[in-house]
């Protein structure tokens, strides 16, 4: 069936056990496709009833959905003309793992951060009306999106508008790990509240029936209890913030989905329809494991069996997580952070060994670096982990709760730089130019794995104040990092990888690594002795180092896996121009447009900064 | 009674009765210093009761208290030791006029922005609990702030950990405008549930007295329906969230105040106070205009008559209001967002004249953006106006849902600069550089009022997509600006000030006048002819008056209202340094510290880029 759909109107006619078979046919496809292209399985399998669903009842692409995140919309893209493209899922010239509006005029709203669906829809809703059209607009938001302060925000102004807006609560209550917090627990007693249900009808039955009044005072004396307890907090957390209320229901039954939304579809104004899905749905492995199949890379279908290549190096992750964890049992002071990324930045290394001491808060990365803040403010020594296109969300804190009162939080952005596949919405491109202005940062990215195992430690230590630690996602070149002591960094210090004059590389974190590679390539291949420093610190920068740079060499080349306008580009620019030196400045870096989704290795050769296009600079300059 | 205290320990041996008089005391000696030295007069009357209940009842410092945002807090501040300091409140030099941790131990977290006591709060009382001291931990936040996201993020983790803290939800129903927002209408009712509350009493006090069924039965609708209606919603949103609710009490009655906080201080867990008060209480004037209030400037105590001057010139913010009215006259595309600054911002000229053309979305500066780039998404022309330090909140809202997507929102970042006696929190100062590595948009500040009108007409034009209008906060240079035609400006035009060579001044924003003040006084009274270009836009940058710039000029002058690592310096040390023409380069504008309040003048020059600094400048440059 699914191979003939290449438009969701065909789906409008089909009954319910078509949409049935529909459902497990979508199901298989994206388990053959994920498990030799990888990709988020796990939420997608979990949303399929929803996307169906969707596209049966509502007049899409007329109707508007908006999927907050999106990484959960992957039937939606099959069904909306993509069931081949989607082959190409992630990769580098192919579809984006995230909906984009200039990729299908089905993907209303582009996402890929958490939370944004609410405000999005209620923006489109209100847009519609001013415009009179009749549209629906929908916005589906898992239940660990929902802790984002954007998503109450968008709640609560949505909530005293009229606008006809319904949101989807896909609530499976995991994000990639167990979702926490108070929400979380009200939204699980609310789907447990079906005992209450019932007793609640069985005493309004019976109320006129002949019963004796003890009887009926404990009966409504019950009710009270049950109603302050449970079920009227279903009604009431959402219907407190102007949405009318509607379920839990099965999100899995596709039967029951259409059926739902069929009865939504004209209810006019805010309205929330809370659906309980399984992430991984229909797929053993992904049903039992939800944190590793969020993402589980390649795996063979009829075993379970992930068989992606075991890395040689070690991950930056990894080195956070035991870097942190060997810390943490030297200096009670230390606690570690993460705003729901415990398992993908290894903080749950040291949860494992101290629970006591890692606070997952949920996706709320502003909360995550203001509560930061607050346990530094009283003697506690934060580690502050946060994806760095993520930190984006926390810039304020930042500079208001963190920088300006001077308070020691070391914010470990991991992630920094081009991700891969997950694409332009996750990118760190920006975070080395946006908190380079900001007073009082210490600011610094690891060349490799014992060096961002020494800034963590060096962090600790006197001498630094506020600290962010920034590094990429996946392996290092291989350094030996754990079974060597601590080694202090003393702040703005820089390293001379290579000798050299005339042309001087200035590299910044693990992209130097791939500098210094093309360094030894001209050394050896062409003769050329290009100076090579790794600053490790954008902030303070080293000054002695740059005056070297800039005294033996007439042509700086800088690098960076990170935007060069506001980067070290800039600050090398500074530098340079200050002094009116009149060295000729080239900066490698991201350049100044979103970079799509691929391989890093595609990525950093499409930006200019790979090993060969390092080198090909460097033959490039007249010296 | 007031003078003598020095210390907040003296006030815990006070009756009601003193304690009633001390209140007093404290509102006649804030409005006196008010009246003279301006300050946020309206939230802080409000909010006296609760300041003096809180040292009255708990161990402060060592128990901490948070305020939120921070300037109802004078009363707090005058009872802890700054009470002759306070008469220099908000001045040069003098005290503040938010909490600040470098100022008194008793303000245990310095505040500014809204919405981040919670999670202070938060941190810091889990650090007790980890260091194992018993410690009460106080986040005092208003209804308006409650509404940011940020505050619902600490709400959702404080809620599922055991930590003591307290939340006092000092509900005013006002930020500075009237609040808005589905959880404004939701306290609203909350606090006139109490007809609701007697009837739940009576009836179950006469379920058992020999009442007939009918009678019973409808009463148990009755309950059923209020519960549905009012009150459960007041056990439920809080509860919902995991904190134990009290309230709603009369925050302004002293005796209820301290008996409430005295029987809570010793409850366990998380808990909320939900206390009414009333912005301005006490002084009649505040009372009845609470907007204008807010921050009335100078008055006559007497007659509350309002005596600050009127300024000879219109102020940016009637510019923006005026001109975004004219606009939205001729293309009803056209829509504003506010994030709770309709007055402040000058919004509520186009919110009286078509109020179904603005958003007052509440402090929700995430959902602004968000909610705008959905309505320009659906073919609106949003203008969403912020003020430059509060759209740090939205930075990530900025990337990833307005540049990304390249979709038409018009940011207007008002109060760009430093703006005074606001002091460090509340300076613009990180804007253009923040926004100048997001490809895809235009950012631009305007020279004057002429300029302004011009850019936001512009920006509604082809040519523009995404763009970033800033300015400062305040009058400018008095330029005609009403009465002439809008005239489309080029993205990426600069303007020529000055003819000149040998030394170039390039300038962004309003803080070119005091340049071409500067310009004008060396070529009178020096013959210094220096060529000055006001670039209007930091990205685009205009290359060719960057090339006659640096072509003409052996010295660069860059002038920008605004951090120079990052901002228009850093754009034109790219530029020398990318072409090695060994220009030398003189950043002034806002160095890499925080800057603490003062007026505009005094911290221009502290800063080093009045006119005279400017002046001072190139008299020092070789040429």
């Amino acid at each position: 069936m699914l191979e003939n759909i290449n438009d969701p109107a065909q789906i409008r006619d089909l009954n319910t056990a078509q949409l049935q078979e529909l459902c497990a046919e979508l199901r298989e496809y994206i388990i053959a496709c994920c498990a030799e292209n990888p990709g988020h399985i796990g939420a997608s399998l979990g949303a399929v009833e929803i996307a169906v669903a969707i596209h049966k009842v509502f007049d899409t692409p007329n109707d508007k959905v908006v999927w907050d995140v999106g990484h959960q919309a992957y039937a939606h893209k099959i069904l909306t003309g993509r069931r081949e493209a989607f082959k190409q899922n992630r990769k580098y010239h192919g579809i984006s793992g995230f909906p984009r509006r200039d990729e299908s005029p089905y993907d209303a709203f582009g996402t890929g951060h958490s939370s944004t669906s609410i405000s999005a829809a209620l923006g489109m809703a209100v847009a519609a009306q001013a415009q009179g059209r009749h549209e629906h607009v929908i916005a589906v938001i898992g239940d660990g999106a929902m802790t984002g302060g954007l998503a109450f925000e968008g709640l609560n102004n949505a909530g005293s508008l009229n606008a006809d807006l319904l949101v989807i609560l896909n609530d499976n209550q995991i994000s990639i790990d167990k979702n926490i917090g108070a929400l979380h627990n009200y939204l699980l007693k609310v789907t447990t509240a079906e005992r209450y249900n019932r007793l609640k009808k069985s005493v309004w039955d019976r109320m006129g029936a002949g019963r004796p009044r003890a009887w009926l005072q404990k009966q409504v004396k019950n009710l009270k209890r049950s109603l302050n307890r449970t079920s009227t907090e279903a009604l009431s957390l959402f219907d407190s913030l102007g949405f009318r209320y509607f379920g839990p229901v099965d999100g899995n039954d596709i039967g029951t989905m259409t059926y739902m939304l069929g009865r939504l579809k004209d209810i006019p104004g805010p309205k929330l329809l809370h659906v309980v899905t399984v992430k991984g749905k229909g797929y053993a492995p992904a049903e039992e494991d939800q944190t590793v199949w969020h993402a589980p890379g390649t795996f063979d279908v009829e075993t379970g069996r992930r068989t992606g290549r075991k890395p040689a190096a070690a991950k930056f992750q990894e080195v956070f997580g035991t870097t942190l964890l060997d810390l943490a049992r030297t200096d009670e002071r230390i606690v570690g952070i993460t705003p729901a990324m415990a398992t993908g930045c290894s903080m749950n290394i040291l949860q494992k060994e101290m629970p006591e001491r890692v606070f997952d808060v949920g996706i709320a990365e502003q909360h995550a670096v203001t509560f930061s803040a607050g346990l530094a403010a009283e003697g506690m020594l934060p580690f502050c982990n946060i994806y760095s296109s993520f930190s984006q969300r926390a810039y304020d804190n930042v500079i208001h709760d963190v920088a300006l009162q001077n308070l020691k939080v070391i914010l470990c952005l991991d992630r920094g730089g081009l991700v891969g596949e997950d694409g332009a919405t996750h990118h760190g491109a920006f975070d080395l130019a946006a908190f380079r202005p900001v007073p009082n940062l210490t600011l610094c990215a690891p060349y490799d794995e014992a060096e961002l195992r020494n800034l963590m430690y060096s962090a600790t230590q006197d001498g630094y104040g506020p600290t962010v630690i920034r590094y990429p996602r996946g392996c290092g070149r291989g350094a030996t990092w754990h079974d060597t002591p601590f080694s202090y960094i003393e702040p703005g210090t820089a390293v001379k990888r290579h000798e050299g004059s005339g042309i001087a590389l200035i590299s910044i974190g693990a992209a130097g690594v791939m500098g210094a590679e093309a360094v030894a390539r001209a050394s050896s291949q062409d003769g050329i002795e290009v100076l090579h420093y790794d600053m490790r610190f954008l902030k303070p920068l080293d000054m002695a180092a740059m005056e070297d740079a800039c005294t033996r060499a007439k042509c700086i080349i800088t690098l960076e896996d990170g935007s060069c306008t506001g980067g070290l580009y800039s600050a090398a620019a500074e530098f340079i121009a200050a002094r009116g030196l009149g060295c000729t400045l080239v900066g490698l870096g991201i350049p100044d447009r979103f970079i799509e989704q691929g391989t890093p290795a595609q990525l950093y050769a499409e930006c200019g900064f790979d090993a060969n296009s390092v080198y090909r600079t460097i033959l490039a300059q007249k010296i």
